[in-house]
């Protein structure tokens, strides 16, 4: 069942934990920007959701027994990079938050498509255990891509009022 | 309700419709790079899809009253540099399905999360053909996405006999 899947899987396990570590770097900076309270303590909270995905990677890498270690991920670059101009472009507006959530989601979306693919392919080598540690984490995706279409609403609202 | 929502709306469109294009070719090459038949009818299929979904799109520029226009997109950028990656170095190897499925996700994913804020904020907008125009590519995604998930695993299924 090896042939490779297991090079696949351990690159694409390097990919997510650079992404891991540059979302806690930026997610600082959008729990700082943000106008509403809500959005703000969002964004802290899953900061520190952030952190425990980061801790169960290290662990997965011990599983297969690797150092862990990041490796650039385009991907995640360029959502981020997104996501700052948003910031840059909009601060002071009643669009923001609306703007900022939109990113969070394009960043949560990567996370879930990336740890849904990681949990398939860990059940694939026979690695239950690091299935279920990928598993946990994209279950907290999947609720915080929720709680983000929530405050995706509210955020709307908001600017509805600053318009009247 | 406008105060600049209208303009993060024409910005997150020109992404978008970036994307789109990028999109358009690269599953030329993904189309002609996969082993499996299934895989490759997968790609070209949403290649046809990813035809119709632009013109959906310029649609939309008709009905905001701008001239279709796309904005460099580094998100999708990145996403695809990673899946030309996966195809240079996993051609010919038994995981190189797995790894373009994996990639093709990705982008469904960011797909996904841009057409559901869109259709949102065209609601919120007061542009009802918009939405509806937005809801159609965005269903269509989510479809694609669940498709992929079942090429994912029949290619897991073929390394497994590749591997015997």
């Amino acid at each position: 069942m090896e042939k490779m899947l297991d090079v696949l899987f351990h690159e694409t396990l390097k990919d997510i934990y650079y992404a891991e570590r540059r979302i806690l770097k930026s997610l600082t900076r959008l729990a700082r920007g943000a106008q509403s309270p809500d959005l703000q303590a969002a964004f802290r909270t899953h900061r520190e959701e952030t952190q425990g995905q980061i801790e169960r990677l290290q662990q997965v890498f011990e599983i297969i027994g690797k150092r862990p270690q990041g490796k650039t991920c385009e991907a995640i670059d360029g959502i981020l990079a997104e996501g700052e101009e948003m910031l840059e472009t909009f601060t002071g507006q009643p669009a923001l938050d609306a703007g900022l959530v939109s990113s969070a989601q394009a960043v949560e979306h990567y996370e879930i498509t990336r740890y849904g693919t990681l949990k398939a392919w860990a059940e694939a080598l026979g690695l239950p255990e690091a299935a279920a540690l990928l598993d946990q984490t994209l279950q907290e995706e999947i609720r915080t891509d929720q709680s983000m279409s929530r405050l995706a609403e509210k955020s709307l609202n908001s600017i509805a009022m600053a318009a009247e």
